[in-house]
This record gives structure tokens, C-alpha cells and sequence, in this order.
């Protein structure tokens, strides 16, 4: 059965998503970057195969309108058009959540944008028909990431703590995980330590 | 020089060092004991490496009253000797930091509680004469352990991050390193991600 599954969340050790003062320049905030070093440093290893599982078999993804793009509340145009440039390295269709409607638009190499406004369930649905079968990527931010969680609706959270105190920002987990989620991977490289949470009861089932 | 060091201080994902609703019974919180199975379920290699660092070359311990004992405000009397029986695995002069003084204790295999009264700078300055030379060890809680980081005082935090979420207790970092101090070494084995956080620039000498 297809699966929502969240790939390469990088956190700090004091865990943290996301640094302070998310911007245009830093779209991750201070020190987000950093957090993320071990997918760009030409990873090896076991790092190398967690950066691949991100493609392998996933037909559609999932995102937060905050990992889309800095704009809040309504679209004043049509130039936004997320900050991968005209061929994002998605190749399938991405479901946005918003609260302010917008017409799809297609990207080069396959992306398209799909605009949803009518919640977590509508977007996963229209994304598992999407995908066919295959399974259904979910992106940050951590307010997302918890949204899919806490309704039972995600399958596997992957997440790769690194070496750096942020001091601040955004955490992934604010709470206990939801009954019925515990850790079922745990994959240490000299870079990050790779963690993976899902569902380990019946009870977490939706 | 000799340096104060921390030792094997187990972390949780989400940054916490104990659980919530810590008691007599349950000294490190609900879901604490978890932080530290990594060293007391048979350790080796570089998890054994680490635990066998807590007593090579270190000459006394400093710790704070709240890893001492239940105990708060006064001390009632004199029978609260510590929670690890006649012949604590010290084995060298301990200062106990408090507001309430109290004569020291003198325990089987070497180990004396001293209680200190006038703050961390005396606490420690008294552990580096009893050490002769050696180094001292600082043990929690989080509140002792963050005193002596942001006092520039800590030479050497030794954080082991254990797969498990607790959703709640004590954390440890609260908020950025203080200047100068950063990651000095990441060493992951297949139970825990062992981190230490070290002085990485002149500016953190003290």
C-alpha cells in the first residue's frame, strides 16, 4: 500500500528544523543551512542512500505554502513560482497547502504545482491519485510535518539530526510523538545520525 | 591544564537531558532511564570508549543538589547520603552545590559529599585542589551543567543523543552555545550519537 513519507528533515541537536529569522536569503533561517550540509557534501554511504530514497518509488509530494515560498496571506501574482527556478527537481505533481486559491501551473521536467485549499485530507488524497500507486513525499515546514503526524496520516518520518546547536527557531517536535509512533530505524554516519519514526502499533493507524 | 568535563550526558531527540514528573522514584523523569540503556546494557566499542572516560584521570566531581537528591530547602537531616548506596562509584571527594550547608560525609571506596554553599566558581575551585592535578568532572542536572557552560568554565560536554522522542522534562540547551564553544567531535555508534561541545576559539577562555 502507497505510503506518505517525509525524507531528509534535517534537525539540530536542540531540535530544531529551521533556524530564526526565516527570509528570502535564508529561507531555512540562521543556521538553517547548516543542517543540511551532509545531503550537499557529496554524500557517501549511507547518507547517499537516504538522499536517494527521496526519489525512489514516490509519485507526488505533499508541501507546506511556507516551504513553497516567503509569501503569506494572498497571492499578489502569478510571478512566485517556488525557489527552484523553472525545472524544480520535484519531476511529479506537488500539492501546496493554502489558504488562498491559485490556478495549477506546470513547471519543466514535470513539476506541476497544484494549489489546495480545503485541507490535509484533500491534498493527500489528490496526491496518492496522483502518484498511482507509488508513494507520496511530504515536505516541511515543521508545522506541516506535525499537521500529518498527529492525524495519524504519515507513515514514515526520516529525520537526520546534525552536529550544530541552533539555539532557536523552529522545532519539529513540540510534544510527545502520537500513540501508536516510535523510532524504527536508527542509522548513525559520520555525518548526521539518521532516525526514522513511524508507526509501531496498531493504534496509530487512521 | 587540568579541564572540567562532562560525561555521558544522554539527550533525547527533541533535546531533552530528563522527563517530566521527576521523583524518588524515577530520579531522571517518565521516559529518562531511556537516555542512558546505551551505557548499561553491556557497551562497546566507542559507547565503552566513552563510559570509561568518566573515571580516567578524573580526581573529584562537582554536581548539582537536584543530581544529589530529592531533597529540597533544608536538609531535614543527615540521612539522605546519596542514591547510589554505602559505596557510591565515585570513589573520590564530590562537591555537592546547595543553599543549605551541611558537614561532609564521608562514604565507603573513597567517595566524600562536600556541600558547597558559595557558588560554582568556589564549588569548582575546591574540586581542582582535591583533583591534585587531574581533571574534575561535572555532573547534572541541566541547570548545573548550563551554569558552568555559560560561565565559560566547561572545557568538555560530552552529549550522547539517544533515538527516543520524550515530548517533555529538562533540556538542555535553552538557547545558543555561548561564544567560542561549538561541536569539537561527532562520533556516531549504532546506539547513540556521541557529540562533544568544547571551546573552539580564544574567546570562550574564561
Amino acid at each position: 500500500m502507497p505510503k506518505l513519507r517525509a525524507f531528509n528533515i534535517g534537525m539540530s541537536l536542540d531540535g530544531f528544523v529551521a533556524g530564526v529569522d526565516q527570509s528570502l536569503e535564508e529561507p531555512l533561517g540562521v543556521g538553517g543551512e547548516e543542517l543540511h550540509t551532509w545531503m550537499f557534501d557529496d554524500p557517501k554511504g549511507v547518507d547517499a542512500d537516504f538522499v536517494a530514497r527521496r526519489t525512489q518509488g514516490v509519485g507526488a509530494t505533499v508541501m507546506g505554502r511556507n516551504m513553497f515560498g516567503p509569501i503569506r496571506g494572498e497571492w499578489p501574482d502569478d510571478r512566485w513560482k517556488g525557489w527552484w527556478g523553472d525545472d524544480p527537481p520535484y519531476h511529479h505533481p506537488v500539492f501546496v497547502l493554502t489558504h488562498h486559491a491559485r490556478d495549477p501551473v506546470e513547471m519543466q521536467g514535470g513539476t506541476t504545482w497544484n494549489f489546495v485549499t480545503d485541507g490535509i485530507e484533500s491534498a493527500l488524497a489528490q496526491a496518492y491519485e496522483a502518484a498511482d500507486g507509488r508513494d507520496v513525499a511530504l515536505g516541511g515546514g515543521a508545522s506541516t510535518l506535525r499537521q500529518f503526524l498527529e492525524a495519524g496520516l504519515l507513515d514514515d518520518l526520516h529525520v537526520a539530526v546534525a552536529p550544530v546547536v541552533l539555539g532557536g527557531g523552529e522545532r519539529l517536535f513540540t510534544g510527545p510523538l502520537p500513540a501508536g509512533y516510535g523510532v524504527i530505524e536508527h542509522v548513525p554516519s559520520d555525518a548526521v545520525t539518521h532516525v526514522r519514526i513511524g508507526k509501531v502499533s496498531a493504534s496509530a493507524s487512521s
